[in-house]
């Protein structure tokens, strides 16, 4: 969607690194926004975005206008209903909806060999990964590691929008996941046990408000009440007016 | 779906025809059911139906085992929810979102440059064309026409389920179809006076039971009141147990 960053740079240099043609696309997908203010004020910096596909030895750059992607009206979607149940998915009806169905568009016209997701929108990429298995889809879907800061936030464009005081405490969401993947490394398998530990660790900073936090299936993103296996652990957090989400695996990569 | 018949054997010869290579698939698709026993006895006849692509000249057959298509939960889907709405979808919750899941699938399986659909299915062919142009699938969809017998009657693997009696009933359905194209070519503009008249003619048929009778745009399948362009004329009849489709463009084929 543009307004491209180091985590961008980082799915980016994956595809360098691995693919002959590396091509990046950059659309505002209208589909996936529940609120018509939200797509208005979402961040559009294509000259900078250029570059950074510059900068990054892109060799096309597919940046169409809307109504290239939809001449008509969109009659036809790809869902995942059980997917987009939880997580992020029940705050925002319709998102993964119009995610699904773009990223689908987006992979007909371009029929890359690979194509490069962040881990950081953990429910996006597990339901891209489901859909390219469920329908066929003939292409590998390749995870990148999310980017973070030093001290710990993921990077994402809405981080821009956060007050400074907000900024100070936005590490709480990196810190409380990381305790509870110390926490299960350490043996623990309660999940109730390990959600009670992350709230407290959210309590602590009552500017925060939590939209979520759940410890998930990776592929069907169910709730587990006991860590049997590997999981995914999200959380969703209201600073003010920004949302900030994040995740991370438990066992993490090898 | 196999059972293959003179319809098929159309879609077939047309293909031959065009292409340089011809691919049958033949999978009865458990998604498009909506009731369990109409999956379990729906006619399968697989020797039977390889010799027919074989006299077609057909190169491959993709005939799948449901595990090999459906190796895993289906979790993802394609949906057309306006056009699903109308005619047959009305009266078949989720059949359409089968239909057009299965054939995504197995577009991206076999990657054709064309695919042929018999117009017969009009809901069918409408909502893969729109599937086609919405997801951008880089395929031509090519539409062959109904094959009937000589008294009009569509050609269907369900009318061998027909009793004799039900037989020599069954050719009121393009008849009245037709009588309709015929009102429409000498002027007659008011669908409320049409639907009338065809109406009259299955209640000559007193075994007849009509499910639907519709005047629709061809594209969006949305009901029309009066005559002001092309549309498409469908219409349902059950026989005892056996439903029948069948339907007519106006204007027809040029």
């Amino acid at each position: 969607m543009g307004a491209l960053h180091a985590g961008h740079v980082a799915l980016l240099q994956a595809a360098r690194h691995q693919d002959d043609i590396v091509v990046a696309s950059i659309f505002v997908n209208p589909l996936q926004f529940d609120r018509q203010q939200d797509l208005d004020s979402y961040p559009r910096s294509v000259e900078a975005d250029l570059k950074v596909c510059d900068d990054c030895g892109v060799d096309f750059v597919f940046a169409p206008e809307e109504a290239e992607l939809y001449p008509a009206p969109q009659l036809t979607f790809v869902t995942s209903p059980v997917l987009s149940a939880t997580l992020c998915g029940q705050f925002r009806p319709g998102h993964f909806r119009g995610v699904a169905t773009v990223v689908l568009k987006l992979f007909n016209v371009v029929q890359p060999d690979r194509a490069y997701f962040g881990e950081k929108d953990a429910q996006q990429l597990a339901i891209v990964r489901r859909m390219v298995q469920d329908l066929n889809v003939p292409l590998t879907v390749v995870p990148v590691a999310t980017v973070r800061e030093p001290d710990g936030l993921a990077i994402s464009s809405r981080n821009k929008l956060l007050t400074p005081e907000q900024r100070d405490i936005a590490p709480v969401l990196s810190r409380a996941l990381r305790e509870v993947v110390g926490l299960i490394g350490n043996g623990e398998r309660s999940v109730p046990l390990l959600r009670e530990q992350a709230l407290a660790t959210f309590a602590a900073s009552p500017q925060a408000r939590v939209e979520y936090f759940e410890i998930v299936d990776p592929e069907v993103l169910a709730s587990v009440e006991s860590i049997n296996g590997p999981v995914l652990i999200a959380a969703a957090l209201w600073l003010g007016l920004v949302r900030l989400i994040d995740n991370m695996s438990w066992p993490g990569p090898a």
